[in-house]
């Protein structure tokens, strides 16, 4: 195990944790919503939240203290928001773990322990921020409850690189033809539900929104009868994820009415995928981590065929804000 | 006081109650936001959780048992995912209470405890769903925590008539500009934080989605310069929300940046109403309330202005889903 996983795990170990509160933002806050549905399901005496780092810290949930866990996240280490998170909840007592891909960034040093995740196409994917973090939380869950999917989980991500490799081959094709046909849309929902719903979120706001200037929305998939559906038409593009998890079924239905009243579907199914080496205990769990890993595919083919790179911003890193 | 809240706020008193969960769909799960932040804010010893009702019993959280206290609502007591829930909670040993409309209908049937609340331009201000809801968590707290926000919240519902009244006679003229200024559009965003952020959700999910078939979203305005931002131009509309919250700060941040960048903001802030005899300790806990009423002044006036009326649907309840 990471060596600086056991750090974090060994001091949990040595404090009496109630609350865990996951606070991160955007797409680093979206990497956390499969541990909160993992507490979710597995957690007998901890609670976990998860909120937006600036939220966290105007909200100031009455409970954040000595027996909380703040796990926050920033690639760069530098978000404002979520370093100040991190001194707000270290000052309330809170034992805090940051996730970050720079190791000696501010967020760093105001965490009192740092896990440095690796990124991009190099990156071993158990040492990635989304399954680190998985680290982080079942081995939690294994300390103070001795639940049994810890082992499970990390054996299977020994084995997520072959997952992602294989995922990425057989949608090579896909991929390219969703650029191509969809390069010229001015919206693009996506959907999804349970662990999976993070995943869209992250779809919608950071590479639509953000660095494709597309119009978007992550709609629950339990949500949509409720509401949102009523905007489906056959020219509304409709990105569905379906995972493994308990609320597949929210996400099969979704997609139903979808297939009845549209036909601009996108649908990335990961009972599609090749699941060898990873245990069937936690491939709910970790659905989500390949879908993810296959969109950002289904990105590079947009930004491709529409000829405006990921990394093109007019406001972040430019303008004051 | 309501005799049915007070018969569930009895049942409350006789159980040890450790999780509190808000389930509903659509625009009854967004009453349930303020009250959500409510909790975060004030409970000490109980903690809450929001969920769309079908990703309740999928998720099936391990906590939901019999120190669990369930909150439902549906308008019409009839929404199948939220009945279910009922039923899905009180068999796992929870307390349920539902919120309706309908007070034979089969929600009330399948809850515990039923509060049937007022609805529609004659309805008493404190007896509609988002003040009884208020009455039953800070009700709760006042119970199990000797929470002083209780006797402050009744009494300022109390009142809460004449404020949605000076309101709406003062956005009159507002309200119709909107309709008009806005109605060729196809895209409008909401965006909010804090207590208000379930009624940015509400009016884009349920106004412009379902009930007028533009596209939107909202935005949590934390999350804001972490992706959506990228969105913006002098093109794009915005209605911004300002409560009296703590997160108000979040909500003045990201408005700052629109009205640099944008040109179409509709902008909604609390800090003007007229807050006539509602104690200062909730009127942040209200003020979604207030916006969330005037609101709908802007979906009417909308609504007239495209002639493309709010009870207008070609799914819900039209086919089968």
């Amino acid at each position: 195990m990471n060596t600086q996983i056991s750090a974090a795990l060994e001091a949990m170990k040595n404090r009496d944790i109630k609350t865990v509160f996951y606070v991160a933002c955007g797409g680093s806050s979206a990497i956390m919503y499969p541990s909160k549905y993992f507490m979710d399901r597995e957690a007998k005496t901890i609670h976990a939240d998860l909120y937006s780092a600036n939220e966290f810290i105007h909200r100031n949930p009455v409970t954040l203290g000595e027996q909380s866990l703040v796990i926050l996240c920033s690639h760069s280490g530098t978000t404002p928001e979520t370093v100040e998170a991190a001194k707000f909840a270290r000052n309330k007592g809170a034992l805090t773990v940051s996730l970050t891909n720079v190791e000696e960034s501010p967020l760093a040093v105001e965490s009192e322990y740092v896990v440095k995740y690796q990124w991009g196409p190099e990156a071993i994917a158990k040492d990635t921020n989304y399954s680190m973090l998985y680290q982080l939380t079942s081995g939690l869950l294994y300390l103070k409850e001795e639940n049994q999917r810890f082992q499970s989980m990390l054996q299977s991500l020994e084995n997520l690189n072959g997952v992602y490799e294989q995922v990425k081959a057989d949608y090579a094709e896909k991929a390219l033809a969703f650029g191509e046909t969809y390069k010229d849309e001015k919206v693009i929902y996506t959907m999804a539900s349970g662990a999976n719903f993070g995943v869209a979120y992250s779809f919608a706001i950071c590479i639509l929104m953000e660095m494709q200037w597309i119009h978007s929305h992550a709609i629950h998939a339990g949500e949509y009868f409720h509401g949102p559906f009523e905007i489906l038409d056959k020219n509304v593009p409709f990105i569905h994820l379906l995972g493994l998890d308990e609320t597949r079924p929210l996400e099969e239905r979704a997609l139903g009415f979808s297939k009845q009243y549209g036909e601009k579907l996108i649908v990335l199914d990961a009972k599609e995928f090749d699941w060898a080496g990873i245990n069937e205990d936690v491939q709910g769990y970790l659905a989500p981590l390949v879908l993810n890993h296959l969109l950002r595919q289904y990105a590079n083919a947009l930004a491709d065929a529409r000829n405006h790179p990921l990394s093109t911003r007019r406001y972040m890193w430019t303008v004051p804000y």
